[in-house]
């Protein structure tokens, strides 16, 4: 799917040039990039009411976890729990992400593979279904598999 | 320090000899003996009310994340923050954790450098401080670095 740049991703590209007298990390901005991407993709399918769509940056695996209330895991069980907890477009309403921070995880050899992100959430809405927050403060685990980046872990508190 | 082995800890190096018919996972099993050990490192010195000895298990940096009811970077403002929020051994009390999962993210080359634990925390005590909640969830980002296995990004809810 061909996606616009966020603002926030075009600042990154462009700050790549700006960074004399050091080797241009371009891997790492470019992973950044890329995370950043995936997030705005998230919203905008959250926004859309799209929860499979939202879900596609999640890695399809049993492992993959989500933490709210209480620990969840696996793909399709996170999956079920969005559908249960979010049962219409009003109950999802309009999420925007504040305070994103990637932080990339450095690899003794070979490429970045891990990244944290913390950041927080705001649902604006007028109806809530099971889910009660309309605010709160997350962190994920990305992983960079064939896929692309993706998270393994969700903890949003 | 010398200390004893936990049941979990002897139960995790007895199984190694048991995984007949493929190569045997010493790496993996060290790795997970050794964050364990941190664990229980941490408990015990929570239990004597050692909060410097407790937050010996978290990386010395200033990247070093704890999420509570609010996002908190740098080792130190972490430490001050457990100091202030738990004053006296009795607001400490009784630290237990449960439903432990470690889970090692394998590296595309060179030896594992980062681990996921998830699990339960439970105080036993009659008198809280600032600090309200006795019962919650946790998510940890491990690092290993030349000091060991070191905590990066703490979540706790």
């Amino acid at each position: 799917m061909k996606r616009a740049l966020s603002l926030y991703s075009v600042a990154l590209l462009l700050s790549v040039p700006t960074l004399h007298g050091q080797p241009a990390p371009k891997a790492e901005s470019a992973s950044k990039v890329a995370i950043r991407r995936a997030i705005d993709a998230q919203v905008a399918a959250w926004n859309r009411a799209d929860i499979p769509g939202f879900m596609q940056t999640y890695e399809d695996s049993a492992e993959t976890t989500f933490i709210g209330l209480t620990l969840r895991k696996g793909y399709r069980p996170i999956l079920e729990r969005y559908e249960q907890s979010y049962t219409n477009r009003e109950q999802m309403g309009k999420l925007t992400f504040n305070d994103i921070e990637i932080r990339l995880l450095p690899a003794a050899c070979g490429e970045t593979q891990y990244a944290i992100v913390t950041g927080k959430f705001h649902l604006d809405r007028t109806t809530r279904g099971e889910a009660k927050k309309d605010d709160g403060i997350f962190s994920l685990v990305w992983r960079k598999d064939p896929q692309g980046w993706k998270i393994i872990l969700d903890h949003t508190s």
